[in-house]
């Protein structure tokens, strides 16, 4: 059986607050085995646990804050827009990616598609 | 070669303005030959030229406005969040799902896939 919405929305949740503060172990955590990552899409399909772990460690000593702003679940896949904002140097560089996801019964991410793009982003300060 | 991220943005843009006061005709006009609609994903997929006119049909005499909220394009694909405001009745439904499309090379849509679920739904006045 599919997972609940409940359930994505939780994980959904889970990995937007995880993408700000937690680490690569953590992210990776949530997808199953046999995920694949595309950010962003157009980019090299990540196929393997080590290349999606390899792809989250470099988030690990950003200074970063993430909050979710849209989500929509169904069909056992999710749609949501999520902001990233990123302090280097002084700046504070936002970034409010649409990201997809399919997921198995148990709430494992099994893919994951974002959709952003240079253009997209914002620098403030 | 790819449709350009300017083409796929017009696209959008007439796409989200024509579900709002279009005719089928001109959203059908927007999709390539051989497009799949599946909205919302989970319901049974769209493949014909036929089918796609007859599910825009059923806009056709809805009291409809629509807006891009937001639009993030990559790798000749978009994902976009779009408002519609439907008056019935007097009541006014607001939803605003998270479309996925693809497009061919000359940037007609090969696919769109509509996220939202009932759950979303608002009804205001």
């Amino acid at each position: 059986m599919a997972a609940s919405n409940e359930r994505i929305r939780e994980v959904v949740e889970a990995y937007v607050a995880l993408v700000g503060d937690g680490t690569a172990d953590q992210v990776v955590a949530l997808y199953a085995d046999g995920a694949t990552v595309e950010d962003p899409v157009g980019s090299d399909v990540l196929t393997t646990r080590e290349q999606i772990h390899a792809f989250y460690a470099t988030l690990e000593g950003l200074e970063q804050e993430t909050r979710l702003l849209e989500a929509r679940i169904c069909g056992g896949q999710a749609a949501f827009c999520f902001e990233v904002r990123t302090k280097a140097e002084g700046a504070t560089y936002v970034l409010a990616p649409i990201d997809v996801m399919t997921f198995d019964d148990e709430g494992r991410i099994t893919s994951m598609r974002a959709f952003w793009g240079e253009g997209d982003m914002r620098v403030e300060g």
